[in-house]
């Protein structure tokens, strides 16, 4: 597995990387413009999310159907997501559509169309997708739970609200978009079937006169944090925490991940044993490591029925909260062989190794290989897994709740309001 | 991309199938036992759901702690799957473990402890999913869409119903499958990092006197077809339809495939242009081809509001029907090139080639390269595509609506009942 990766800094602020991988005729593209979810002005949350949308309605000189037929003509299997700093453009693709396809998103970014006609449908379609919430109580449960536990508006829901969605005008998005687009901190990340120096010439000719100075900082103000019930009266009953844990650049990152991995990662996870093998109280609970730039939680969610709820929610707690009281040997090397048995496997993925790029330039300012990544896990001991679970113990929970009653949370386990 | 594909036919008719692929570590397996869904008892519908979890709950002469450690330790990445004719376990793992793995599977399939202590949780588990669909209306729609279309039972749910869970015993269940999980019909594909001859010296080993005799055939009945409407007071309204199409052996195979990419194959497709583009009627619209082994169907579904519910309906069935009027050049080539693209990435992942690999064997008896797939593509003519869509007109639709309020079908559109 090739593991020679390069960096290209360009001096309107957008870095290149790339990853030439052996054996494969894929190329992935993950592009990520600082433009996300926080950057809604007030008044306009949930613009990036329509706005995602409204780029493809034609850009450059091309039409809509112009422009996804291209898209399409060249294999481009492409996805776009709003996330809180950023609009993530992901497009993977045979290495030798890359350049064409290159263009095209160039055009999406830098010369969007961005008209009044597409852009009704854009919002209707943004409406839709929060509508379809109240049908899928575990997203919503999940977004909540996001929403409240980052510093505000870090974690806000992408969707915004029916009344910010509805009261938002063509001319005000596109002027935050058209204004907020810069290649400050954009990165743009390739993995594959790629020639890193045709790549970066490409990029550089279509990138190097972008000049859109960069967006103000966000004005991030304290998390909601506590405890938010949904009242729905349905046949399952959705438990979802979170809790505080280390960035990716912490040094106690590596223990985070493995303690992750033990409450979770696995048939043989505390979390599954305890609740679903020796109690068969839910079909599937998971806990989630999920970071920001500055801040990190673990996220822990449940399904289950009304009658086991509050049982659910007892054990779910008391397990996290023991994890500080040690974990065996074997437990972390099962850990251990897991993570790294999926690293390994994420990295044969052209699409994985795109988005890993882009993620460690913007968490740490630098990539890592797959050596360093497998040396850090296994450098970690049992004292760490305990020293990291004593200083980020599970407790102090924000907490969403969805189902037919009120649970009651055990003492020390609700965040002081 | 290595394409050398290797098969090896067992006395007791089990079929070992490996591809070498290179510049990766992990390997792949993909299992198919012949004991799926439609092979329940009358009495024993979702039996195959309970089985796949309590098949994990102890084997050989490791307990359920035992064997899940033991997988988790290997970082095999598993799932199980209930499909119509089989169970089908996939497992990914790193190639260097892939002979550990195979030797706990073999105690899985051949050795599951299935005890009564295990038996009851398990079924918990079952009937908890079977409940969670009332929350996922969508999950819902397709499963009955399914069991209405193919002929009875098998498109059957997985899940059985309430009842026949609740009297499911585990000595049934436990005869059932002992006494019918047999080598007839299994087939045990491997892709990626693998060693061809000693995978098959060690399987030959681990299976051969496994000697169980084949189940009776299922004993199929005509479907249900027909228009089935649930009613749900859901701020969604949930559409499916499915109608015939040709199985992988056909000679109209591939036009079937390139007929559902120009209608669903991307952003430029005729359903997407026509709903979400042209009209903003849904979020997300799209058609998927889905084969048993003697029946195959186009599955069409969107997710809309009440008040659009039947209009999009109504240019669903529309646009379906409009194919064999013809399709254009450029839509021909662009299809020609997604799909290529698509089958070319979906080559470089080794859990998709063990699972390619596994289908094929099952529907065709013989392994298909990738280059006779590209060439296959390539060949088909618009003259083809017409008349795929002439002799398997988008009509006589099995359909299920949920939401709100009924539709209604447009003349021509009702199968006959």
């Amino acid at each position: 597995m090739s593991q020679n990766l390069f960096i290209r800094e360009m001096p309107n602020g957008m870095t290149l990387l790339g990853q030439p991988m052996e054996g494969v005729s894929s190329a992935a593209m993950t592009l990520l413009v600082p433009l996300g979810s926080a950057h809604d002005p007030a008044g306009l949350e949930g613009g990036a999310s329509i706005l995602c949308e409204w780029m493809f309605r034609g850009a450059g000189d091309m039409d809509s159907r112009r422009l996804n037929d291209a898209l399409d003509e060249l294999g481009a299997e492409h996805s776009e997501c709003v996330l809180s700093e950023h609009l993530q453009f992901s497009s993977a693709q045979l290495g030798v559509n890359l350049h064409q396809v290159l263009r095209i998103y160039a055009d999406i970014i830098r010369r969007p169309t961005l008209d009044d006609a597409a852009f009704e449908p854009c919002r209707e379609l943004t409406l839709a997708d929060l509508e379809s919430l109240e049908d899928e109580p575990a997203r919503k449960c999940s977004l909540l739970l996001a929403e409240n536990f980052y510093p505000w508006p870090l974690g806000r829901s992408i969707y915004g609200s029916r009344e910010s969605l509805c009261s938002a005008s063509a001319s005000t998005l596109r002027s935050h978009a058209l204004g907020g687009m810069s290649p400050r901190g954009a990165i743009i990340a390739v993995a594959g079937n790629i020639d890193w120096p045709a790549f970066c010439a490409q990029t550089q000719d279509l990138f190097e006169d972008w000049r859109t100075p960069p967006q103000d900082p966000i004005n991030v103000q304290p998390a909601r944090r506590g405890c938010a019930f949904l009242k729905k009266d349905s046949s399952q009953v959705y438990i979802s925490l979170a809790h505080k844990s280390v960035t990716v650049g912490h040094k106690l990152y590596y223990a985070a991940r493995l303690a992750e991995s033990v409450l979770s990662g696995g048939m043989s996870s505390r979390l599954m044993d305890e609740l679903r093998d020796k109690r068969g109280l839910v079909y599937s609970v998971n806990s989630r490591y999920h970071s920001l730039k500055e801040h990190a939680g673990i996220f822990t969610t449940a399904g289950t029925t009304p009658q086991r709820a509050q049982q659910t929610l007892d054990v779910m707690i008391d397990v996290m909260a023991r994890l500080g009281e040690g974990v065996t040997d074997e437990e972390l090397a099962r850990s251990k062989a897991q993570l790294k048995s999926f690293l390994i496997m994420q990295g044969e993925s052209t699409s994985s190794r795109s988005a890993a790029l882009a993620g460690d330039w913007y968490f740490l300012r630098r990539l890592r290989t797959l050596d360093e990544l497998s040396s850090a896990v296994d450098s970690v001991t049992t004292d760490e897994l305990v020293e990291y679970a004593t200083q980020f113990p599970a407790r102090d929970f924000t907490v969403v709740l969805v189902g037919p009653d009120e649970l009651k949370l055990p003492r020390g386990a609700r965040h002081a309001l």
